[in-house]
């Protein structure tokens, strides 16, 4: 059964999870990622034990055609250089052109200027979801993730809007879906939004509900959170138990650990 | 006693591949690597592993100078921007100038026609070995990576073909080695591939026949990731894993453990 | 108490990097990195796990703004590309413009005269501390790292000078600290000095004794790798631990393992 013929599925979003991962595993979607260059290699590697494909090229005169062979997209602002900047946009027209996914996560917006204004420019070109911090919503918006000001966001941009936090919050405008598991070490290692962003991208590609997808990746990103959290002794050893747990997560787990409201 | 000095050499390689190594060990060749920047640091952490000595700079004004003092030169085409392009036609100009061996990865030329084109021109500034699957070998030659067509690759460049995958075959088109060592997990982590072109590129730097130095090097990294395997619970505690392995193999588990026909 | 009310602080170093270490953990100084792409991954996870927090940024039109926002700078010098020298020196001109301390790394000097000549200049905007090797040291000064050299480049350039290596040592002309902790798997990991450097960044946000603040997390650094050595099994598994040694490192530890002259 595909999530989206159950509305209101917070109490069935782990089984959810469970099937979107089993669907990347066995489908291996390739998703295409241009991602600030701290966070490629995690990114990659948190992708390919998820089951994905990454490609993260950002020449101008391939990115097209890498975009066009891929299942989603990923456009991280992490780096925010020329090259980038203009690879961000031949991959969304032609994300856009072909019908397939794409993500945004404005990472630093709250940090520069210039990163906002391209970060609200493209938002406006259909991402499926934006995943953001508290932060960052405030430089986008001007205000504080309050429900209505989210809901308003992703009614605004009509797309799933993603706050991420000590609670994950996940809404089209419609429904909203709060997760509550994760680990503070996932706060001490670089590019762990990045990389869950990057799932979200990756759970796009095999599901098309939105609202879904985006609420089962980040539930199962933060539960492998918490399995790696249990093994580590620090965020050196936590990086390694994440991408491990990823690898091996299983549906008993989302089950037994899922705290979804 | 040289590799070179005993041309059918299959049930010898695992002997080889310990000389190389210790040879690596002891004399700590510099490798340049101009290479994608996903897997920049992997590169360098397997290298060093090796006891091999890396350096990654692409900046035009500089890179003739690296090249220059350095053992050999991998040309990786993971990142394919003008910077890099620029950098890697000097550096094997350099490279073949002062006589030093150098490795070509065509990564990823099956997504994109320019990274094909390019690719092409510099296989015919006479790498001593050419590593790719048999995805990128289809998109170089057109066709399936065939014994014979393999064995034409190799005679038209005057390279050493290392063609990667469940088997590993290396040929310089009268000699064919297949080493059948290795472990799924080695797909699973981003440029595992690249960082097993860069260890042929230190072997190169320390043993004359090119073939040998291919084959023993892909035997290495394969046999490493067996051990790494073997501890490993995911693609994360697997990425460390190799590291170590690789840093620790000696020339019983090489014995033991190869399977080259 | 604070390091700068106690001069002759050699056997005092442990205790003023445990306050160091505290007050970085404390207050999460942010800390502007101008890296490699080698090592950026490894600097930041470095930061994180010490309480830091890393922004990585070169794009020249949002630099100024980030160093603005941040306690303190990083220049490494590692990839040497024409956006990361704008970016060097825009960012040199904030910090020194809003009174932040800011770290020289003039990684590589040794093998490319173009960067030489940019560290040698950038070593005249007062830097708080140039951190090198001797090889690095030998390509500014033209000779070796001798007491009377070292002390020298101190008073020249009004830095704290700190030569790294076997013995660490710190000087700013006037005191001299030697370190004789650390472990040779620090030299078989990418971007280890350069991780150190940041990490002197760091310190430097919470200390306004630079000499001090050089040396403590010099000396941090170098326990935290020696607790590291004694459970890795190689260079892989060591690159983690030294994450989580540092992460749990606490004054016992420091007291109890710092060797300093």
């Amino acid at each position: 059964m595909h999530a989206s013929q159950m509305p209101p599925f917070r109490s069935e979003l782990p089984a959810i999870a469970g099937d979107i991962l089993a669907r990347i595993r066995e489908r291996r979607p390739r998703v295409h990622c241009i991602t600030n260059v701290v966070a490629q290699n995690f990114t990659a590697n948190v992708l390919l034990s998820a089951g994905a494909i990454p490609s993260m090229t950002v020449a101008p005169e391939e990115v097209a055609e890498f975009v066009a062979r891929a299942d989603a997209l990923l456009i991280n602002l992490g780096t925010f250089d020329l090259e980038r900047r203009d690879a961000a946009e031949i991959a969304i027209e032609e994300a856009r052109a072909s019908g397939r996914p794409w993500v945004l996560d404005p990472v630093f917006v709250d940090r520069s200027r210039p990163r906002t204004a391209f970060a609200k420019e493209l938002a406006t070109k259909k991402p499926g979801t934006v995943r953001l911090n508290a932060a960052e919503f405030a430089a986008l918006t001007g205000g504080a993730p309050e429900r209505d000001a989210l809901t308003r966001f992703a009614l605004d941009y009509g797309c799933v809007a993603a706050l991420t936090g000590a609670t994950d919050r996940v809404t089209d405008g419609t429904r909203l879906i709060q997760i509550d598991n994760g680990d503070p070490l996932m706060g001490r290692v670089t590019a762990m939004g990045c990389a869950g962003t990057a799932l979200v991208a990756a759970a796009l590609a095999v599901e098309g509900d939105t609202t879904a997808a985006t609420a089962a990746a980040l539930l199962a990103f933060a539960v492998a959170g918490e399995v790696a959290a249990a093994r580590a002794r620090g965020p050196g050893s936590f990086t390694v138990e994440i991408v491990d747990a990823l690898y091996g997560l299983d549906r008993e787990t989302l089950r037994t650990r899922g705290r979804v409201r």
